[in-house]
């Protein structure tokens, strides 16, 4: 009873490390004091003085595994930590990449690098690309995708949107991220009357749409509404993980019982990327971290649009949507925001065919037919694909 | 079938609106440019030119009530929208405050103004600062509370640790939030030596010490964990609502087979605040967010330790955990990060006894008797008390 940190049973750990690589701010003493930081804080959180001697100092606390200066007045650095502080779950996962250190300035984490030990926990996609292609029947070509907007509209109206959209050729029709269960459009009506007439609208065209319905709720209500959705004969489904969790959605990628493709939404997860000291990359945290947490398709703001991302920052998601990531599948970048169908040929000339295509209130303004609009907007992405 | 946007259901809205204060960079132009942007982004999503005339755009539209200039090249901006926006849950509270424009540079969310028919959706924390010096039996004084680690020690050292904290006088001895359920660490091993342990010291001392395991886990472990939580013993739970996302520490708030006082804890969510242009004001999301979302006790990073929040973000944390927010309970604001037990003077002073104070890694540096530093860190708290 007299050592001031009792440690009576022995730390046995496998050896095995995962890797984070972070961008570090300031002078190189300053990125080198953060560095020393991240493998403290995001461990033991213990003054240096006080971390035991032994294997928690040698092999809890992270380690700088690579340091070096980059072109940006900032420093990258590498380090690795035990796969057994990850815990078991995403959660701790996290936790580890940027729980607290989130709170400190000029520190972002950049990308990860998971041994097969880590990855083999998470199950990741359940459609990817090519699941979403054999659902919808689009083969070759970019997927074509819109929402269901504006606000305040019963659920009756938005059902002869989604009719038309899906008559036109639209592929994914997405409930608007803002829509859930508002006295003047209750989810389970809306989900009713949306998917009935999608199902129409497919039984005339021969076509294969999928309506997704925005699940993002309390955990308890987001399983329920997850659920529903694949009795009701929803397609999809769509969750903004930065409000309920990343971990969240991933239990409902995870779950049997519902088993659809899921449309992964960027509100909420701004402040992670806004500015480019702090939080995650574009990359990591819509591209990886979005694998990991079951997402077959991640929406995030398409460069030029009403939005701030970099074309560079735009690429850095779609490049980490495929990277080699275990057995995890490859899912669809998803560029939307303030999109026009004029905008289309040079998104695909970008991002290629691996990609949903997501025109929003754009679709709308290319003239007073919906439904024809919709038809020039596959046209676009057939065209493109012959030319391919 | 002809009208581009079929609206064939008119749209019934109570006219009860809540409101919400901005900070808006740029110049005036551009400040008045994004707080239009908001209006639209966070409602109906749509351009301002195909927003239907009448309700939607009359009243679902949020709406700008007051813009002013204020010290710091910036401009306040207050915007309404119909409570209707908002759902019936906090998810949706959520998005509309901050969903897409967390994308966005230059908006930071610093405020809310709720109507009691919003307010009254929440329950909030359960016990609040009079249910936890119920529970703790300290009626008057500030809470002491510490944290279990480090990371890398086995439950029945972890056990033993927790014992000397409570023989000591702590009032709430928490998890470190990195312990989850790890191979050297296993939950539930370790909730059950720890509430043993505390209440052993319970026992001898006749003091009330709360032991509160870390839950912080996906959705359903973590109302696994929780309820095991309370059928164990334990007093109270730790919870990251940064990484488990807040409705889901609220849907554990409101659990009544748990019932057990929260302390959240603020990893995952600094880059809310990391940067003053964007994400949240700290008062916002550490103070009344985490009151609606259940919290009892608020952890932040202290001015002055190892983190970077300035004492007048510290101050502006504990005056919204305890402003009028309908008939939701104030809670204790939880200083932390580097406290030293030399610097709980200055902590009393700064924030009063309504307090929980939070010394980790400092109570070991006090002197070699990890017990004898417990109660140095009581008597500074009893001899406040008596001072003030």
């Amino acid at each position: 009873m007299s050592a001031l940190i009792p440690q009576t049973i022995p730390l046995e750990l496998s050896g095995e490390r995962f890797r984070i690589a972070y961008r570090l701010g300031g002078t190189e003493g300053e990125a080198r004091a953060r560095a020393r930081d991240i493998c403290l804080e995001q461990t033991v959180e213990f003054p240096d003085e006080l971390v035991p001697e032994g294997p928690i100092r040698d092999y809890v606390v992270g380690r700088l595994e690579n340091f070096e200066p980059r072109g940006d007045r900032a420093y990258h650095a590498v380090i690795s930590f035990p796969v057994e502080t990850a815990g078991d779950d995403l959660s701790q996962l996290l936790n580890v990449v940027l729980g607290n250190i989130s709170l400190k300035p000029a520190i972002r984490a950049e990308s990860l690098e998971l041994p097969p030990s880590l990855l083999g926990r998470f199950r990741g996609p359940r459609f990817g690309r090519t699941g979403l292609r054999e659902l919808t029947g689009a083969q070759q070509r970019p997927l074509l995708s819109t929402a269901l907007k504006p606000m305040g509209l019963a659920p009756a109206d938005l059902a002869e949107l989604a009719y038309r959209f899906a008559l036109g050729g639209i592929d994914l029709i997405k409930d608007d991220h803002g829509l859930t269960n508002q006295t003047f459009s209750r989810f389970d009506e809306r989900l009713a009357r949306c998917t009935d007439a999608v199902a129409k609208a497919n039984r005339e065209t021969g076509m294969k749409c999928l309506y997704l319905p925005n699940v993002t709720a309390s955990p308890e209500e987001m399983l329920r509404r997850s659920r529903l959705a694949k009795q009701a004969g929803a397609g999809g489904l769509l969750i903004c993980p930065g409000i309920c969790g990343l971990d969240a959605m991933r239990a409902v990628a995870d779950d049997d019982a519902t088993a659809l493709p899921i449309m992964a939404h960027p509100a909420f997860q701004g402040s992670f990327v806004v500015r480019p000291e702090e939080g995650f990359s574009h990359g990591l945290i819509f591209g990886t971290i979005a694998r990991l947490a079951g997402a077959d398709s991640t929406i995030f703001p398409n460069f030029g649009g009403r939005f701030s991302f970099s074309r560079e920052e735009c690429c850095q998601i779609a490049a980490a949507s495929e990277s080699p990531l275990g057995s995890l599948r490859p899912i669809f970048p998803a560029p939307a925001g303030g999109l026009t169908l004029a905008r289309v040929p040079e998104v695909q000339q970008v991002y290629g065919r691996e990609l949903v295509i997501l025109v929003g209130g754009g679709l709308f303004k290319h003239g007073p037919d919906l439904i024809e609009n919709c038809r020039v907007f596959r046209k676009l992405a057939e065209q493109f694909h012959a030319l391919a």
